[in-house]
């Protein structure tokens, strides 16, 4: 079973390395990208005795308490079945 | 138009990143995850005039020629329409 956690900025906080690819962008002739934002990825393999409610729950975790920092980012996922 | 890209590392680099987040999640009790592989993610976003098909082929391009490295890494991406 295989999850896809998303962490992202909050929309509140500056991405200077998201406006930095996006002027670097505009210079090389791509003038209509309107904005950019950097995150990251995980992609994280889990046992595959778990029930899809337990994976759920064992994800939510481990983006909430260790792949996020609660003051400046925020987190989505979806886990394949 | 909003696109998601996503970076990884080519699954023969080894991602001592996503080892050490591996090991500090056994360290702290889920020992059921079997990997975790990090990766980059970028929302893009793209002015509204392009046709379906010049985003998609504009969105590749930068994918492609700036986003990724094609030495150690791989991308995807999806386009929200």
């Amino acid at each position: 079973m295989k999850a896809h956690v998303y962490v992202t900025l909050k929309t509140s906080v500056l991405d200077p390395q998201g406006q930095t690819i996006q002027n670097a962008l505009h210079k090389i002739g791509f003038s209509d990208v309107a904005d950019v934002r950097q995150g990251k990825y995980f992609q994280i393999s889990l046992g595959n005795g778990l029930s899809a409610e337990a994976a759920r729950e064992k994800v939510e975790r481990i983006a909430r308490d260790v792949l996020t920092n609660p003051v400046i980012e925020e987190y989505s996922y979806h886990i394949e079945e």
